[in-house]
């Protein structure tokens, strides 16, 4: 667009550019996790994360009830504290809506927020209501850990055992299905209504938190590398393998997909949407063998051992059926899979 | 306009009328003061509030740099924490842009945001951006208090003196100076600058919170009623005396105001900007008696006592000179004001 430096635009750089260039405004040792992370006692640390969503942008009346949009707002900054190890203290919403919005839309809203805290037992705490040409809501978690519990992105060492805590792809196949309905029809109507179900309602993995406590109960405290897969499993493993200065190797069929994958994608689309497709909100994490173990053989069959943190910088994409050639995975993938 | 219930707009019931209905989704035990109580630990609580400001609503090229934008924001929301007698531990952003809004001008509110925050010892710790159709700021504040000594809105006891730690009416007479550059030629350029100064760069008062600490120190803690003068002065005292279950009558003479008032503006004038014009962000305090005047000693001349908690439930405003009549001060009389 435009070379002069001050009049450039905030799509010449981007949402993501944008928030690098104002990152010099924070305290560096807050940033690159799934949220800030303050000590605020000996033994307490408070967790921090927050999202703005807008209409037509993040949500939309056209594929999402108010009552799922609501449920997903909150779902998504659930999943940020699970992703650094931290129990729900309660959520702050910042609405801001358009004069003509109905009432019983935000109350549907409000309903979907709170079903799913009720679920993770927290609540609203607090809000704001303002009048805004377009609706836009603004989530703030806040949660609390001991800061030997804390996950981190950057904390994974070579040897770790990368464990997916369930299935991915299901979010994007649900989206896929509730916007072209033409899709699956090899689908069951059981299989159909789980995937849209996990786009609808994902379920943030604040379960895991106590199994790990558990597990992990050694008199010395292992820290353990993690983040969700909000933004996909490849993103996920690429961010934590960035952050720790490592590199991983990902077994191809290792990967916990909807069942349904099987008669309905080809493998290729199946991987696709598993590693790209985002809003999973599963905890990728990165520990020991033993404890990867321990926690997939604690958390069922949808949990996985995925691959293994290696020296380097590369993530690379292995078939141990040697059907496929090894891949190295990068963001920009991602967004090839996707774009139309 | 539509009596149908389940087509009742947002404009019909208004952002106070919404905040209330949606008040049922919050624990109940959360709502009513300035900012949601958190019992984090022992001795410990979390404070929390958030804000959430619209270009072309609640600032606007025309009036506010995009540094006084930033900090007025974050002002607004640490005096919420001071209202409710909490120290800050940082704050969030999240930021909904168009994607021509210039780089530079984001840059310029974030410093303005920290510049604030830097003078209160705190910083900014999380954030998010997005794209959206209008510049939109989400900010959420948070802090720590001791539970015996947080402010709440419903502790006024009768006979409690009531305290200003500051003047009244500044900020309002400001923003009329900036909207309207050809008032005010009685005015100094010193007084001016201050005055708008005042809209622009309002403090949040944090550094009363030891100076209560220091006064208050005695072996049983003494509860203190209270909540900031964001909305106006008449309507701090309002409020307070509507969750104690009390009455007030306010000494006309003793509310401290702006000295460059007296010869720019009526006695009427005066007196309505002071308690209706708002954003002042001084803190509007009910202790005992004896408190409150080492409480106004050690704050200096602009604090004051300017009146009494009484028995019933009217605020009532006195002229100890006897040249105006009481008068029953309600939230209204604001908004008439400063209607056009």
């Amino acid at each position: 667009m435009n070379s002069n430096f001050s009049s450039q635009q905030v799509q010449d750089i981007g949402e993501q550019g944008l928030l690098e260039r104002l990152q010099r405004f924070c305290p560096s040792e807050i940033i690159g996790d799934d949220a800030a992370v303050l000590v605020t006692a000996p033994e307490q640390s408070l967790v921090v994360t927050t999202d703005v969503l807008i209409d037509g942008v993040h949500f939309s009346n056209l594929t999402t009830s108010p009552e799922d949009a609501g449920w997903r707002a909150a779902a998504a900054n659930l999943s940020d504290l699970a992703a650094m190890g931290a129990s729900p203290l309660g959520i702050t919403v910042g609405l801001g809506l358009p004069g003509e919005v109905r009432v019983s839309w935000v109350e549907r809203l409000y309903q979907g927020i709170t079903e799913c805290l009720q679920k993770y037992n927290t609540s609203i705490v607090g809000g704001d209501v303002v009048r805004s040409p377009v609706t836009t809501l603004a989530i703030t978690a806040f949660g609390q850990v001991s800061p030997y519990r804390i996950i981190r992105r950057s904390a994974a060492v070579i040897g770790d055992a990368i464990v997916v805590t369930g299935v991915h792809g299901a979010s994007h196949a649900g989206l896929e299905l509730l916007l072209h309905p033409q899709l699956g029809q090899s689908l069951k109507d059981v299989e159909r209504m789980a995937l849209t179900r996990a786009h609808q309602r994902p379920q943030p993995r604040l379960d895991v938190l106590p199994i790990l406590c558990k597990i992990l109960a050694s008199p010395s405290p292992i820290p353990i590398a993690g983040m969700d897969s909000s933004d996909g499993l490849a993103d996920a493993i690429i961010q934590i393998c960035r952050a720790s200065g490592v590199g991983a190797v990902l077994e191809r069929r290792q990967i916990s997909m909807p069942a349904a994958f099987d008669h309905w994608l080809t493998e290729e689309q199946a991987l696709a949407y598993a590693l790209y497709g985002g809003e999973d909100f599963e905890l990728v994490l990165c520990l020991p063998q033993k404890s990867a173990l321990a926690l997939v053989q604690h958390l069922g069959q949808d949990a996985a051992i995925v691959g293994n943190i290696t020296p380097g910088s590369t993530v690379l994409l292995h078939d141990e059926q040697k059907k496929f050639p090894d891949q190295v995975l990068s963001l920009s993938q991602g967004f090839q899979h996707f774009s139309q």
